[in-house]
């Protein structure tokens, strides 16, 4: 048998019952509203992981490698929601051509003629939304703007609709401060969409979305879809401005002590930023984690130890408080939780999967990388 | 043909001249020394680049995933440099039942009575060098430090020598800083050579390295080996400390223009975090890059434009000084000069391999992930 003390680590391990439970959660909240799911695909890309909370429903991915493979897997509604590259345009015809609706994403008139353009060559409608921006986050542009409907009517028809994403919604730090972001993302988009039907251009699709908008919205009237990805795993940055809390993180890393500098307070482990990534996404939060808290074998957080410092292989963890480190032996295996659930997984070519505490490792998932 | 304009970006590129450039320098240096190189594989985790830098030499890696594809690749003199997790040891004697001399590194008495215990068990010699401390980075026991020689004793006949690493000459500022930073590293392991073999134990290898103290040392009596490995590829953190310059640089990612945002003076690009890593090394330096500096596809730096900011798949250049950024139209590539190599290079799955300004893509390397 297989458990979590079997593989060599360091190792990404997901716990499908937290997975399991993120996932009803959301799906109660958005089925409430009345707003189907976009699942985002980007933060596990694992096709095991989107079957098991999303069984074949319309996807949005961050790389058309995510498109390509998930259409080979049977997701055939997916939307690659990174502004396109025209270089790319023939990799996007292909999926089309295999009966995949791949919609693209854009925000300025040079990619919607390029669309335009190369659809008219190929033959081929390419759907196509327009990027709105909300909160200054990125790209996008502005209802306000007149390059949306320009942008719009150069598109013809392979306009499809709008998207925002409220990228700034990762830095609210309230209940109040999440939820005025949910409804400003909606607003907009709505707002977007009424810009473009009031200049008799059609607007199926009214897209938004992220982690922390899916789960504040209250009001997504005149919204199509939600798009959202991050919550499958959770990580600390999402509990830092609490959309979740630490016990909800079902994504961990599996490290073992291998030494001790007892005159610094440290102890050091076998996985460094290789492993759990560089990101350091609460740096700038009202709780810095380090490069994450730390938990015992069977995911018991230990109070007040954390992941302070990170080589290509090693961690070093201490204490918040500077009070002694725990004894914990040469060999001992640990859980780091990560900052940021969507870097960590990216370092991982799969997953190891248990159910709650129970030791046994059931199987292992997938992971997709590369462009 | 293939060239610079072909394969869909982001994607990483190497230029093979700047490659072999960087390498015959640390070459000429370390033979006007008269020590050996032990190149340290894990910044480009390539057999190609080090059959090209060090064909079939001696070797060190960070993961026994790296031994292992090395070895079958035919390098059979392999240092483990991460202290050795007990579970580990059956991986390793595998290894050395194949004809690879691996040696493994510890620096508790723990690690050594493990590592005797199985060499014993499997009637095997398990090479173990003693890793020193020489500057306080990271792990290892300082030459004063009792428990070297009850380490060395312990080891019994598997003890081959010690191991430093001058972890922190990576934030030296000056060169007199790299060069007393060389200095300390060589004396302190010397010193630590003495120790055991004042002890009257053996201490054949003297190893010692990191980037900027192979390029910094006048001085290696008594020293058996050099390891480095960054200096393949060589990056901004590098040349923050001056061990290199912009120039040298052989790595890069290549991007492409898809969006603008004027009234922000920002540039977007398809080259967010996941292909340049969220590695910000020269945060803490006096010039901070951001996530790197930008050159045109032709490896041109453009003057003050940077990487200011990542998301996943989305990357922000704008200008240091707050002039306005070049006209990039969308479509356009640029290549990002990353702030470290070994994190850059770990997000991508392959090389594609340039010489100088020569567009013509010559081959692409292979890379090797995972633990």
């Amino acid at each position: 048998m297989t458990t979590v003390d079997t593989p060599d680590t360091p190792f990404a391990l997901v716990d499908a019952e937290k997975l399991d439970r993120n996932a009803a959660r959301l799906r109660e909240h958005l089925d409430r509203l009345g707003v189907p799911l976009r699942l985002h695909v980007k933060t596990a890309k694992s096709v095991e992981v989107a079957d098991r909370v999303h069984a074949g429903g319309p996807i949005t991915v961050s790389t058309l490698a995510e498109a390509e493979h998930f259409a080979a897997a049977g997701y055939t509604d997916v939307l690659y929601a990174v502004g396109i590259d025209p270089h790319k345009l023939p990799r996007v015809a292909a999926l089309l051509r295999r009966g995949v609706t791949l919609t693209v994403l854009l925000d300025s008139l040079a990619q919607a003629r390029a669309v335009t353009r190369f659809a008219q060559e190929e033959d081929l409608r390419v759907p196509a939304l327009v990027e709105i921006d909300c909160d200054g986050h990125r790209g996008g542009v502005t209802p306000a703007d007149p390059s949306l409907t320009e942008i719009g009517r150069a598109l013809g028809d392979n306009l499809a609709g709008v998207l925002t994403h409220a990228g700034e919604s990762y830095f609210a730090h309230t209940s109040e401060a999440l939820h005025a972001s949910a409804q400003n993302e909606r607003d907009v988009a709505v707002a977007a969409a009424e810009v473009l039907r009031a200049a008799g251009l059609p607007c199926p699709v009214v897209s938004v979305g992220s982690t922390p908008t899916a789960h504040a919205a209250t009001d997504l009237s005149g919204v199509t879809e939600v798009r959202a990805g991050n919550y499958v795993f959770f990580d600390l940055v999402m509990a830092g401005i609490g959309v979740c809390s630490t016990d909800d993180l079902a994504l961990s890393v599996v490290v073992t002590v291998i030494g001790h500098r007892h005159e610094k307070n440290w102890v050091l482990t076998d996985g460094g930023w290789m492993a759990t990534s560089r990101d350091r996404g609460t740096q700038a939060q009202a709780v810095d984690q380090g490069y994450g808290l730390v938990a015992d074998v069977h995911g018991t957080l230990i109070p007040g130890l954390l992941m302070t410092g990170a080589s290509q292989e090693h961690g070093v963890l201490s204490t918040r408080d500077g009070k002694p480190v725990p004894e914990l032996p040469i060999g001992t295996r640990l859980r780091i939780l990560p900052n940021h659930a969507c870097a960590t997984a990216a370092q991982h070519e799969r997953y190891h999967v248990v159910s709650g505490t129970n030791p046994s490792v059931d199987t292992t998932w997938s992971r997709l990388r590369g462009w």
